[in-house]
């Protein structure tokens, strides 16, 4: 269609060929059209239903139009949408105030941001200010948001064509089913990765270090659980020398893997040990309104008492994505959703997707917790050697014809229902995915 | 307050010490509580009013809670708040649509941020990976946004404590009153400029240049207003050299000049020039829901049909904020906003703001066009030495006192009131202006 004609009459995908799609090559997409949606379910203008366990880009924590978040939203449009960040607005304060609850001692303050992103920028920008150092030390199995500091701290393939910034160093991180340390146990796994972490620290020179940048459990990458003792280690080597460990939040975080944040999961985290910086957006509201943040302890923050903080955008604290956060994370807190996902993870989901691998070969491995999985694909089970793109996308097809939205990355599909999924939408996804595997 | 403390006796400023602030020191804040607002007008919590002629931070265009944005949101809050932007949706479609409409031949695809700092990354991105080359050329007297590339492309202070990017080199660009050229009229300053941009070029090797990124009117850095000759020389030196040609309209777009982009206005652009990316956001939705974007013409996005584009973000063509841009751009084109901001600024606010600066000798200069305007404060016509910070912020305060909340930015105060704004508010200003300034 062209612009000269009736736009009543175009469908939405005419419409949609006005959209530059990210990620993607412009002609060869094909997109699902999608019009509303309630709770774990979306449909397309006919009506059709599809079971959302992708939670969008597993960020839905919530579910689609949660009536609490849907209300407050439309309160706070009629009240004050935008205000700009220098001013005061209670909103913002109780949203901030929320958000310190529930991220416990010793945070003090959050900085808000559009998204994931501009919450790593961010972070990075207090870590280079706060230490006078330059370089991010950050994972190659990690994503860490699409402008230009957070993109280059990326670890996967979407770093490379973007690679304009100095001072990012990557490392590789633990990963038991797929180690790149030869090691035989998960705890030798965790011991290896941070060896090679600290031999790398050193042939960089500590003094340079400003920031080590990881996602608690890497997301994207494959929902990489970190075996025991890594988080303690990475606090460890922080400590040593006096780099600001900063905890992308942004896909765990906000009910994700059972708890508030995936740090604070005793079985993750045994020692108990605290980021000085933890970054957010996705769960903080669901999406519901772009938002993100970082949260900052006193001492980081203090370093910015009389010295100016150079960062700062203008939906910095948005009355309208305030509103929503406030709203999201009261419901969270009055509906036990993060408790839901939690007990989901430990009692339905978790046992129900071990009992599928045992069924179906193609799947290497189950790991996750909470409502946040991944189903590692494999040719053989042996080798490990990853399913084929064709192969994958074969299955992502078959799974939305049979009635589920699937969240498909490279050789796996990641299991991401919203934190309010109940036992019989467990169980109507299990089937289906019992079904269309092979 | 604590958190331990019930937060509903807390004050506004109470809550408001769990938030970090942008561009501050923290220890010395101040804020102004905002409650709520209407049209040009904002409250407090006690209900006084101000006089909004600062527009927030530039972008509430169609002035405070527009019932017709309002209720686009509130309504599209009920339907679908969030969907992940590898799918389609209507509401996004016709976002596209509206913002082609509008921005005229011959661009063709609209690619959603959120926000300004992330559409100029991704237009940065863009001419990056299609011409294969890595420089960036931006002026010093820019902003360009707060993220990794783009606070690297601004060019005031704001870019020094972030300097963590390569391929960033800047440039003066024309300021007649403030020359770097020693030129004696506006026309002189163009071709001055030119030229020096030129030798830039040369010296720094026009095969090494991606883009060159300049605010069609430089908005934070005083509302330059470009002098004849200006644009064009631009386009022609692009075309010369193979560089994408990238019109920052985020403050500049949607109304604020009194054309929906600054480029279009004949005045400003007598020879029609056109950009190769215009990116934008701020009042495309007068920043009810944050959102941006990149306006990319068809040989640009050919690049990228069977080229993956390696960009994205989670909120990219959200749902809520496509709903208030449509909402937003049919309410301007209904309610003829762009024309007001037009007849404002040619037949009552401009000839007002003359009328003051002859009154009013601290007016060293009267700038801008539409709804744009900076009064160029001194503290001596003659040397045209800005008026002192403590002065500014004097006078600032008196603003406040007198009911009018004001848009200062080093010695300048730029008055930019709303789109919508109305005859009677100009005169109520301007009154206000007149007993404050010495």
């Amino acid at each position: 269609m062209t612009l000269q004609q009736d736009v009543a009459e175009a469908t939405t995908l005419e419409l949609d060929r006005h959209v530059f799609h990210s990620w993607s090559a412009q002609g060869a997409l094909k997109p699902l059209v999608i019009a509303g949606g309630s709770g774990a379910e979306v449909w397309d203008e006919e009506g059709t239903r599809l079971l959302d366990f992708s939670s969008q880009l597993v960020n839905t924590n919530i579910g689609h139009t949660h009536p609490k978040v849907v209300a407050a939203i439309q309160e706070q449009a009629a009240i004050l949408p935008t205000v700009a960040p220098a001013h005061a607005n209670r909103t913002r304060g109780l949203a901030a105030e929320r958000i310190l609850a529930v991220a416990g001692e010793p945070f003090s303050k959050v900085f808000f941001t559009n998204g994931g992103a501009d919450a790593n920028e961010n972070a990075i920008r207090l870590a280079r200010l706060a230490t006078g150092r330059d370089k991010v030390l950050s994972a190659y199995r990690s994503y860490h948001g699409n402008t230009g500091a957070a993109i280059v701290a990326t670890g996967d393939w979407r770093r490379v064509p973007n690679e304009y910034s100095r001072g990012h160093v990557h490392f590789w991180g633990p990963f038991p089913y797929r180690s790149e340390f030869w090691s035989a146990t998960p705890e030798q796994e965790a011991e290896r990765a941070l060896r090679a972490l600290e031999r790398i620290i050193e042939a960089e020179g500590p003094g340079s270090i400003a920031a080590l940048l990881v996602e608690t459990v890497p997301g994207t990458a494959g929902v990489i659980v970190p075996p025991p003792g890594w988080l303690a280690g990475l606090r460890a080597i922080c400590d040593r020398w006096g780099i600001v460990l900063i905890f992308d939040e942004v896909m765990a975080g906000f009910g994700r893997t059972g708890d508030w944040f995936a740090f604070q999961n005793p079985t993750l985290n045994p020692d108990g040990i605290v980021p000085d910086v933890i970054t957010f957006a996705k769960g903080v509201n669901s999406g519901y309104v772009p938002a993100g943040g970082v949260i900052i302890p006193p001492a980081l923050a203090a370093e910015f008492d009389t010295r100016v903080f150079p960062g700062g955008l203008t939906y910095s604290g948005h009355p309208l994505a305030m509103a929503s956060i406030v709203a999201t994370i009261d419901a969270m807190r009055e509906e036990g959703i993060v408790e839901n996902a939690r007990r989901i993870g430990a009692d339905v989901l978790g046992p129900a997707l071990r009992t599928l691998a045992e069924r179906h070969p193609v799947i290497g491995e189950v790991r996750g917790l909470g409502v946040f999985w991944a189903l590692d694909l494999v040719e053989d089970p042996a080798t490990r050697a990853p399913l084929p793109a064709a192969e994958t996308a074969r299955l992502k097809a078959q799974l939305v014809a049979a009635g589920l939205l699937p969240f498909v990355q490279d050789n796996r599909i990641h299991v991401v229902p919203p934190c309010i999924v109940t036992d019989e939408q467990v169980a109507r996804a299990i089937a289906i995915y019992d079904a269309v595997l092979p």
